[in-house]
């Protein structure tokens, strides 16, 4: 095996004027220590004196005396500092950081270590930091074998030939995700298949408590993801209705059984209903019944259901234009605001479809008001490039916290509603489907850990500046020099715009290859019954959502359902999601459809060959194994872009037979 | 493992006049025993017996004197009579079959069984009968773990998990061949992976020897397909350029080997430069050089080595319509013509692109002179409904047998070519790739193993009418009643007529689900790589193949060349294959092209209703499990047909914006 450190690789800053901290460390705590508390401050210790040695060379002396020592760390049961969060202050050439929890103290290590590795001046720092968010998530889709469903950086780091793998490799994954603040993680796939269902019987328990501890150790709460049809699957029920006396029966026990090997386990997250996986509405009952049979019976152990709405008919004729895929999660689960037990959380996709370049944000955001939930995000790049195209997603996500829903006057973004700050409804966390694999570099492209990394800081505060954090991470991954920090921003900056122009146009979204989500085919989903369509002809295009058609623009707020009901008050890049407008209807930026199209995908397959040139310009910049896989990918994503330029244009002119108003060639 | 016995159930015939042919037999031979013969008699003998216990209820006894027996059969070296012929003769209740080969003998046997199992007077019979073709051979493409790639029956019945299979079953697939007339197979995929790499080494011959002997008593010589990487892959080379020495001295050796395990081993089957596949071309070498290296290694122990024309570059850019994938063949091998070893033997598929439903025939044919070939069908249904829809072959076939090559005044048809009968060019026979798999009825679907029986008997003969064909399969494996005969043959019928209504119009091919090839997606291959498009825009539709475009139509001999050149002489169901035209073109049957295209496409569904009536009228006239089966499928064929109904006639309403003339539903 063989793996990178990517941003923690603690490159060396010799002759640094911060060394002087690095001194003599105390490591002290108050009051009655908890679980966990032991080790995490083991590895809070072993994380200093490691990067201590790889800054400056420097074998820190541990010390006794606060006094005595150039950084203090002290768990203070009675700070007045909230839950995670930590203070660090310098003065004298003296830090001390101060929490009231073990996982704050991690925390602020990293923080500190993060200034250190962006060679910050530390004199008279004075630093207040919590994180907004309860819940601060990574899903990972991997499975038994050691695949990993839209997995892009080779295979699972958890599981190989139906076993659980625990190596120094996890603990680097620890060290990784609490450097960024996350601190939960679903080690298995949604859908649980195989050797996955059985997780929650004695076999497996042993060796996932012995995992659970190790996240425990460094703050992060394990969860699994779980089958909703265990009753039968291993229980040899007949049913798994969640109403049937059995099934309830079976699953207190079963939750007993787990609870007694993994007294801290976070709880499970279940895919139901969906895409062919077993749920309630099989047994007539709806989600919230499926959701609630799980929660009472894990009730007593302190853990929690995490339930994703990600349902939908996946079985729609392509004929029917009355259904509408958009609608799903809202019809589904909006009338049953209230009817989930306390400890149910359930887990909301950012957009109705499915984690599209350019998608409206989910219109439950803003309506559940007594319901717990979290905002799911995607950084597996699915359906943006698979880590061979360059899609940087921060910005993205950024636009989607900072979307007023207009629940209230004020504090109505889904950052809000998602954070610990006083808010309507009740959510409480974010999570990301994960881009990590057994890669080298965990995330396939080099590039693409800049999302991973992205998104565990905004995971930990949405309004971090999106600045901020690449020039965090370009300097620890790459170096500090100008000339790198510049161009490996502009390349990630332009990533996301330059592929939404070169890909489906204008929100309408899908037009990929069927199952693999990369690469162009057009007509590849619509005529097949997943509900993703475009519904493209000679005259024009787009999927009425409108009151004339499935009416779902008006599941949001005023003044949203007006704006996005009128045609020409719809923003530009979801009219197609919203409208079926003629080639010919001009856009908000005085373009007509098809030459927006026509002028979008010429420009994003040019924006790539300039991503290219950036990219070019690194040489002898950075290291030339990064650089050379980055470049072998570039050739790729070239190739990709040039082909959705020419079949998009092509099909389009085929189509709507209307010319390139700059007779560009059109295939 | 469980199968059934198919045409050769040999249902009872109690109290049959035709018993008292089965009461005593002789079986004598005159002159030397050639290798195989003993076993081979012995074979017949055993059908004999079988069928008379069957038939009648009768174990005949086994005489010497031929003038005792009911039925005498005699191997006359000096009979004169073509190889693999016989004659029967019927006079004073007693039956005469004579041949000069054992393998004749078993021909007669199986004819003089099908007689009497579809219940003919046999009084006074006389039969001379011989095949018109010197190779009657199929093609499996079974990989050595047991899957088929394009099976559609179940695993293989040749291997499992890398090991070669022989039981009873491989002897009742020995006795479905001998009875229809086919005399040569090859058992393992033309693309070779795997352990298929070693079987020409010595622990895969020990058993292949077995197996190719066990075929040799049913007068099957058995051929292998063959890597023509093997002097690398298993020879451990550098190269396998045919023309360095150190590969052709491996060949050399290598077939020594071969064949002191198998001395009557047929020789080998080659795919080579297609798909992937390795060849000449990669060391700059033609066709030619690649068969001949073989060839000339197999000369010594009389083999042949079988070299598909299959050959094209599969990475064509859409974008560029001056390559014509239709060419390929033609272009690689017709300079060649000559330049082959006489014991090479092109294997040339009907038409120049892939087994489409409907394709000119590939115009090598008639054009090759000083090389010898065969032509290539395929029974596995890839392309006209993977044995989930019916769709009888066979009529088909005869269209291409009788097609008229004009490459002489008279016997110019590709029946012709490839028969024994004089012929311009080295025509030798025909093979088909198998529909054959481990499921009980063989053929997937019970109406599938028609084209089997069917490609048997008009292998045998090119003038066999389909009639005839229809009434023994229907009768030996059904029923002799007239209901069941005048409904089987109805719907089959119908079934190639009725999918190629239904899907991708007049002569344009594919239009299929990409890597599947069942159930229509109209663009699947459009912006592929593969040099199957159907260039269709809002105005037209079509490949131009003409003198116009890519010169295609004038490969053949006239007057096909000015008949496919003329877009108003061109055959309606070739036009899109040779022309792009509007969508307003009228066409020979007076119809537009896009009214053509609704009216098939609405008729072809309808088909497919009807053929359920039918198909459902045989309740109580055949029994239950093959027919449960057939309707079982006939509902997914129904769904098949309306996807394709409604996508295609929704595509090109879309894209031509031309309405119905009868305003039916167009999605």
């Amino acid at each position: 095996m063989n793996w990178e450190q990517v941003w923690l690789h603690y490159r060396s800053l010799k002759n640094h004027s911060n060394s002087k901290y690095f001194q003599t460390i105390a490591l002290t705590h108050t009051g009655k220590s908890k679980t966990f508390d032991k080790a995490l401050l083991k590895n809070i210790q072993n994380e200093l004196m490691v990067s201590a040695q790889k800054f400056f060379s420097l074998e820190p002396r541990m010390v006794d005396d606060k006094a005595q020592a150039t950084l203090s760390l002290t768990l203070d049961a009675h700070a007045n500092l909230p839950f995670e969060g930590y203070t660090i202050q310098e003065k004298d050439d003296q830090i001390c950081l101060i929490s009231s929890s073990a996982q704050g103290l991690l925390y602020g290590a990293f923080d500190l270590i993060r200034r250190v590795m962006c060679e910050e001046d530390l004199t008279s720092l004075t630093v207040t930091e919590a994180p907004d968010k309860h819940f601060r998530m990574l899903n990972h889709w991997d499975n038994p074998d050691g695949s990993v469903e839209r997995g892009y950086s080779g295979n699972s780091i958890f599981f190989q030939d139906g076993h659980l793998i625990m190596n120094e490799r996890t603990k680097d994954y620890c060290r990784l995700l609490a450097s960024v603040g996350i601190n939960a993680t679903v080690i298995n796939n949604v859908n649980v298949k195989d050797e996955a269902i059985a997780f929650v019987s004695e076999p497996y328990l042993v060796k996932i408590k012995e995992i659970a501890d190790l996240f425990a150790s460094y703050g992060i709460q394990l969860f699994l993801s779980l089958d909703f049809a265990a009753p039968m699957d291993l229980g040899g029920l007949k049913t798994a209705d969640p109403c049937d006396d059995a099934v309830i029966a079976w699953w207190k026990e079963r939750m007993q059984i787990v609870y007694s090997f993994i007294p801290h386990l976070g709880g499970f997250l279940v895919k139901a209903d969906s895409e062919g996986r077993p749920g309630p509405f099989t047994y007539q009952r709806n989600q919230a019944d499926g959701a609630n049979v799980l929660a009472q019976a894990i009730k007593p152990f302190g853990g929690v259901i995490i339930w994703r709405c990600f349902v939908y008919n996946s079985q729609q004729d392509w004929r029917d234009t009355t259904i509408d895929r958009a609608r799903s999660a809202y019809d589904y689960f909006y009338n049953l605001d209230g009817k989930f037990c306390d400890n149910v959380i359930l887990q909301i996709k950012n957009g109705p479809i499915d984690f599209q370049i350019r998608e409206p944000f989910m219109p439950l955001f803003g309506k559940l008001k007594k319901t717990r939930y979290l905002l799911e995000v995607q950084i597996a790049q699915e359906y943006t490039g698979q880590q061979i195209d360059i899609c940087y997603l921060i910005p993205w996500f950024q636009e989607i916290l900072h979307m007023r829903t207009y629940c209230a006057t004020e504090n109505d973004t889904i950052a809000s509603l998602i954070s610990l700050a006083p808010q309507s409804g009740g959510g409480e966390g974010i999570v990301a489907v994960s881009n990590i694999g057994d890669d080298p570099n965990w995330t396939g492209h080099d590039l693409a850990a800049a999302n991973l990394y992205g998104f565990g800081r905004l995971s930990w505060k949405s309004d971090i500046s999106n600045n901020q954090i690449l020039t965090e991470w370009c300097t620890m991954t790459f170096s500090s020099e100008k000339k790198v920090l510049d161009t490996i921003k502009r390349i990630l900056m332009m990533s996301h715009p330059a592929l939404e122009k070169y890909s489906a146009p204008l929100g309408v979204g899908f037009m990929v290859t069927p199952h693999y989500h990369y690469a162009p085919n057009i007509d590849g989903y619509e005529y097949d019954k997943w509900g993703t369509y475009h519904r493209a002809d000679h005259m024009g295009i787009g999927n009425d959502r409108t009151d004339t058609g499935t009416g779902y623009a008006s599941l949001y707020y005023e003044p949203l359902a007006r704006i996005y009901n009128g045609r020409d008050t719809c923003p530009d890049n979801l009219l197609l999601f919203f409208h079926h407008v003629p080639y010919t209807h001009v856009l908000q930026n005085g373009k007509t459809v098809i030459q927006h199209i026509y002028d979008t995908h010429f420009e994003g397959y040019e924006d790539v060959l300039f991503m290219r040139s950036l990219l070019d310009s690194l040489d002898g910049f950075i290291e030339d194994l990064p650089l050379s896989r980055m470049k072998e990918r570039m050739k790729k994503q070239i190739y990709n872009a040039r082909e959705w330029r020419d079949q998009i244009n092509s099909y389009f002119h085929k189509l709507s037979w209307i010319d390139d108003e700059h007779q560009r060639k059109i295939y």
